[in-house]
């Protein structure tokens, strides 16, 4: 599969818990980070957008988790961008074991963007990587 | 909406991120834990069967964030067990702030358990959930 | 010993590492949520302190580690606040386990507020609760 | 100042709290990770450590906050390992910011590990990188 974009990772001992496995929560925080540096590789900057009151939120998650990643695993983060609708966008991202790609965890993040007064937008930078892909 | 089990929280600062919100992954935490504190309410206690090498896991969460918290909020997180499938269990979960009972966020965490060979099957334990429930 | 505020916990699985205890980092977590509880029992909000741009920061941490705390320990956090210096003032603080009282963790954070430029000062909402001491 | 050992970061976005700097408690995380990989490039691999049973703990840490992190930065650990007594040994971490070598923060973190009984030692595969280094 292709891929907007791509971030390595290595799992951090503190991310898994009892089980030995990285804890569920913490994959929404390498999506996450993954999805504002794919912003930031466009130029958009999340931090800069929230002071300016623009803020960029998830309004649905949906995680499929295949393959537990444990300590010591290299891992990456794959990334396209879709439109879903006139306020909404997705993010395809997929988790990738290094040592065997092996499908670790398959997700579609749907985000928008609040504007000062709270009502769902898209921004015009994020407007822009839609046209540009054209 | 009538739940089973109910688990009162209070927002802490550190789980808010710098949108001055609580961070999209830890809406997980919450759920987890109520997760947990439920089945330890049945006599499941989820540490010790991880001890017995009997791991219960997530294998989908599908999460609609609606509202979001914000520090100094109370909330509350209900939950639901429904039998989805011969070796899979859904935990129906909804989270409502306590100051006007705003729905927070609604979330489908989909488990199973796990044997020591990593197989999927269903502990006799959660079994008992179910035929209790009859 | 006697503590000025005492806030009750209990450990969430999510926050035990995999050596099954709750990770290093976790105490710290415990303990901002213990001080920010403190603080708004004195009628003082961090999170509306940050919004004026007073922020509250810690400048030093002493943290020893006594007995790790497991999946399903109760505990509770003592908290006493003295002044260090003209710009400074320490939060000593313990966290006792429920079942046996055993003290799991002591520290020392030493901390300040910086104004809109920076600048180390103690507000007069934290002025006023040494005063109010005396 | 020279380092045995070096990592670098960049700060994610989901570690930043409220006040838009990353939370003290996850200066902990980035130590953390640091002595893991130290340890690992020195052949100890920390997890597997914990599965024989042999638990490397954290007994004190002290933590001097020294300029804040914020989303955006790149920085890097230091460390060096020093022994302090015949059961404890001392790793001196510094986290400097890429952009201006501004000092971020300064720790001593005071470790031993517990054999399966809980009793206090020195593994041998510690031990060797103190005579390693005479």
């Amino acid at each position: 599969m292709d891929f907007q974009f791509k971030l390595d990772f290595k799992v951090r001992d503190y991310e898994c818990d009892l089980q030995g496995v990285v804890n569920n929560s913490v994959y929404q925080n390498y999506l996450e980070h993954t999805r504002h540096e794919f912003l930031l590789s466009t130029g958009i900057d999340f931090a800069e957008l929230a002071r300016q009151q623009i803020n960029l939120v998830v309004v649905r998650a949906e995680l499929d988790y295949k393959t537990p990643l444990v300590s010591g695993d290299a891992f990456w983060v794959g990334l396209n961008l879709e439109r879903s609708s006139k306020v909404r966008f997705d993010f395809i991202q997929s988790i990738y074991r290094v040592e065997d790609e092996k499908l670790a965890l398959q997700a579609k993040i749907t985000g928008t963007a609040l504007n000062e007064r709270g009502r769902p937008f898209v921004p015009d930078v994020i407007e822009h990587l839609f046209n540009a892909s054209n």
